[in-house]
């Protein structure tokens, strides 16, 4: 397999999710290399480590190693056109500035709130024996970023069924890691569910094959240890 | 990690499992590298190939390599007789004898029919769609031989809590992989069931927490494209 396609991490990290998705989607041939640690003694529980948020990923192709999710995620849509889901990534120069626009807002609006929910709302819970607690200022802070975001986004989609259009495309899949583990967590959920058009939306997009997919390999987990 | 402990493959397989369970029986900080391929089209489902019961095990200790799954064990025994479970390999020359005995009948008697039905009573009932079928001669013929074997079994476990004695050691573990596939399926059961002291015996061994680690671990799977 030596111009192959690897993805090295963990599926529960959100970068390495956002490219499988991608993977998926696209329906092209990879290796998955995981490499599980196991020790008798963990300062974070391995769920923990294993779904930390902020997990890195490396991507290879051949000579080419990338480590940025998004830009893993448009190089494979622009070395496979042809695979797959052939529109992922526009199907023309204006409709693929929009995904641009929407990938960038992602990676910089929407992901630093939504990556703090993240970790307060989901990790944290399980980190009360060892003494880590929910900073309530720092959730209530992102929660009103977040909002003001998805009242944004609840407007375009009240005109387009997806964020770049009335197709599904790399804009909407980006944003799938995060908003699972928020959406995921009884607090985070309303955020989404109260605003109509990004409900309908989040469910659309979360119910698709390709992500089910990796949200079950996410539960999957060494556990020993634990 | 450059001297660290590292095994490569799928903790499906029966090789993988063996080593697995005997580094949590010797409580070892490892690391488990994964490798999932993940194929549009497959000659086999995947989930069997990850469970191919001869499926190889590689394990790496610093400038070491080793690949099989015994020799792994007893090296791993070897090497670290103060961690974890210390009688594993036996704690004196005669001990460790009757051990290597058993886990040498294990290899030469007990694997070869055992292998045999794991793949014929777990494996081909889910390969009907490719139109692999049971071959019930292959089946019967190795029952008989498996039978016989677990009679010299049933026999030395009226005597012995154990096989090399009163301490569960890498005897009893270089057992469990195969042996579990064969109690998971209706016909397999009953070969260890219908003897009160096998039966006994590998009640008690397949309970260890580590064996249901592993057990655990072999239920995960990625599952795409299957």
């Amino acid at each position: 397999m030596a111009a192959g396609l690897q993805v090295f991490g963990q599926p529960a990290s959100t970068d390495v999710a956002r490219v499988l998705t991608c993977l998926f989607e696209k329906k092209l041939e990879f290796e998955l290399v995981r490499i599980d640690t196991f020790k008798t003694h963990h300062k974070l529980p391995e769920f923990i480590r294993l779904r930390d948020p902020n997990g890195q990923v490396t991507f290879k192709h051949g000579d080419k190693t990338l480590v940025d999710s998004r830009d893993i995620c448009r190089y494979v849509c622009n070395q496979f056109p042809n695979d797959g889901n052939k529109t992922l990534y526009g199907s023309g120069a204006l409709e693929r500035a929009s995904i641009e626009q929407w990938l960038q807002a992602e990676a910089q609006n929407f992901g630093p709130p939504s990556s703090a929910l993240v970790f307060q709302l989901a990790f944290v819970p399980h980190l009360s024996h060892l003494g880590v607690r929910q900073d309530h200022a720092v959730i209530a802070e992102n929660e009103d970023k977040l909002k003001q975001i998805l009242d944004v986004y609840d407007e375009i989609l009240s005109k387009n069924e997806y964020l770049a259009g009335d197709e599904f495309t790399l804009a909407d899949l980006s944003h799938l890691p995060n908003s699972h583990y928020i959406v995921n967590t009884e607090r985070g959920r309303k955020l989404f569910t109260n605003k109509k058009n990004v409900a309908k939306w989040y469910d659309k997009i979360s119910k698709r094959e390709t992500w089910a997919q990796v949200v079950k390999m996410q539960k999957e987990h060494p556990g020993a240890f634990e």
